[in-house]
């Protein structure tokens, strides 16, 4: 007997009409034999409906309070689910994030998994029950208020719990039929991936895949749960996230997919003092200001006047906070000019054989160029190339790639729609 | 610095427009240098909303899942009433039933408050905080799950917190101005009494008075607690509830009010064997199907059968159960026939001066037989004499007795509209 958790987003169970079909699935697979432990997300538009009262007593809402708003959505999701599941003659319990043991830190909104200890759900289990399981939320460990993950957060609920409870696997069902090589909204014969394995996941989701978040990627990846993307509308197989790259034999080792990025703003300090430690204090002052950056490019100095410039990347949103916090540390850290660009797109080629395969760069970059598109940046890793463009030509770059590296499928893909939490 | 618990009715916190009101009349209280804790029902439509959901997608939901659905209706409100004090300058934090420490029975649905335990409450309130807690639930002793406490629970709710809290005051707020002389919508010059004693308004609670529920008024009479009872839309003085009438020199004793109650059925068991032990046997069937009876009557036995009647009511939603169970036993207890009847309504006077004033059953008998109404059953206490009548003479009854005792005041009455919960 297998133990799986699956996870239903918010559109699967928009309405009671779609709450009891997700019912019937879930009792199915409990029919099958199953030990089945299900995180569900607020239903629809709910968490949008609490958000707008928020917003009309409170324009900026204390966080304590708005996650003490915002997880009565999953409760309230949950535990129709659990009616649903009765009422097909199954016997379910539903949980709180805090009752089923989801420990985190204290930072109301963006919450971090420390640790979960489902004592409740495994004896639940024991009952024979199917138990469901608030998602997106927790209990903070030195506090004991109650928190929420911040986005991603019921997929990365369902992973954890997955994990503590050492499941078989953690079914992710969606409303795209798995993992695609490139955005079927743009690509239109993009194809499904049958596996892709946590590394190449965890690039496809840094580099702007949206199907699942980069932290679900890192959990499922840490402690080694495989994680099956499947669409909640149809029983096509889907997409497994499993395995390590390493164990792909090299000579199968192939490029996953292509993948872009609209989200990114790029900021450039011209002037800089080529000195060691300029650019540590550049990147400190952004640090400073909680921004992650991205892709990072130095140029070459110029002799004559021993300075240089720093470009790098950060998220849009918080473009202008980066140039603030820089702009007011011009004199201290010394550099003549600041710009700010945020009309980029990048553009990813993701694959375990990139390894393998040389001249892959060499394509990539005359894909681009026959399409037209200027390389304004380029990164790398072991197993992915990026590159910044105009986001103006972030759809043909996309295309021209997929076509070059012969990505493509005939299986009919379903448009991405985009997930809740 | 005096602490006082404050209670907000469904309908007091209906709009993101009222929450700010209500936020308003509590940052007021905890200005005037008061401790301040807050008791919020869940927001106007909020609960019938989610009991529509539940219908649709389990006709008979497990009670478990509607405790846990339920329940975010408070969170919810609780959660907005935080952020709209937050957004006047105050420091506010809402807690769980659980949170709070209200420990109940595990019977969901109707679950009784075993101990109150407000650590986290206290420990806020210690660091200056107006502290909210969702009111109407609490979490099982035994079983941890999360229960509601039935109709009345956010009043209870406030008073036990009060009680644990040893609060000065439980101020409830409701769409009433106070507790009046009679239903100001059947006497339009019912007058709103300055003060009630405890036994007075249990008397009161018990026979149909809705301001308050009985069990409120048992628990505040309990631990001692002074319950004030003010509108939410207005600054009036209310009515207290406070005091045993004990304390009341007789002199001053008064007559309290004139409360009905159209909710109850009557059943008559006939022929029934006029031997010890049969009305027993009548009164344990009924008790077994776990219904409360309220006035009971046994006929003068017919000396030549030795037969008797017994008369009783019952809440009339229990009546149907009450008479399967009775006709189920009909052979084992022994009687002829079964009576039902649920055009019945009880009117009662209540006060702390009929000790001390003679005569007064006979003045209430007169007023309804000058009235023509014909009295089918009384049942008195020390401080009360109820009569049941047709229901469609209820009205008229109230207005005799309310007038007969000379009970109205002059002070314009707000209409009573119904409390949530």
């Amino acid at each position: 007997m297998a133990l799986v958790v699956q996870k239903y987003g918010g559109s699967s169970v928009g309405t009671a009409e779609r709450i009891r079909r997700v019912a019937e699935r879930i009792v199915e697979t409990k029919k099958q034999g199953n030990d089945v432990v299900v995180v569900v997300s607020a239903m629809g538009d709910t968490t949008d409906e609490l958000l707008d009262l928020a917003q009309q007593v409170n324009p900026t809402p204390p966080p304590r309070e708005m996650d003490m708003l915002l997880t009565s959505g999953e409760r309230i999701s949950n535990a129709l689910v659990a009616m649903a599941i009765s009422s097909l003659g199954a016997q379910a319990q539903s949980f709180t994030g805090s009752q089923a043991g989801v420990i985190t830190t204290s930072s109301h909104g963006k919450a971090k998994i420390i640790d979960v200890t489902p004592g409740r759900v495994r004896s639940a289990l024991d009952d024979g029950k199917i138990v469901l399981v608030a998602g997106f939320q927790g209990v903070a460990q030195d506090t004991k208020d109650i928190t929420t993950l911040g986005r991603g957060g019921s997929d990365t609920t369902a992973v954890a719990l997955a994990a503590a409870l050492k499941a078989d696997v953690c079914e992710i069902y969606t409303d795209v039929d798995g993992i695609y090589s490139a955005d079927p909204r743009i690509v239109p014969d993009a194809k499904r991936l049958e596996t892709v394995s946590f590394e190449e996941m965890l690039e496809m989701a840094a580099c702007g895949a949206k199907v699942l978040m980069l932290r679900c990627v890192e959990y499922a990846r840490r402690y080694n749960v495989p994680v099956h993307v499947r669409s909640s509308y149809s029983t096509k197989p889907g997409t497994m996230v499993a395995g390590s790259m390493e164990d792909i034999p090299v000579e199968e080792a192939i490029l996953t997919g292509v993948a872009h990025d609209r989200s990114e703003a790029k900021i450039t300090v011209v002037g800089l003092s080529d000195q060691p430690g300029y650019a540590a204090k550049v990147f400190r002052a952004v640090a400073d200001a909680e921004i992650n950056i991205d892709m990072v490019l130095q140029n070459i100095s110029k002799v004559e006047t021993g300075k240089t410039d720093i470009t790098f990347t950060l998220p849009r949103e918080l473009g202008p906070v980066g140039m603030e916090k820089l702009a007011k540390l011009q004199t201290e850290i010394g550099f003549t000019d600041l710009l700010y660009d945020d009309h980029i797109g990048k553009v990813s080629l993701v694959g375990a054989g990139m390894k393998s395969h040389p001249g892959v760069t060499a394509t990539f970059c005359e894909a681009l160029s026959e399409a037209g598109i200027n390389i304004e940046l380029i990164s790398t890793s072991e197993i992915r190339i990026s590159v910044l463009c105009r986001d103006s030509e972030l759809d043909d770059a996309v295309r021209a790639l997929h076509q070059a590296f012969d990505l493509g499928g005939d299986e009919e893909a379903v448009v991405y729609a985009g997930t809740g939490r």
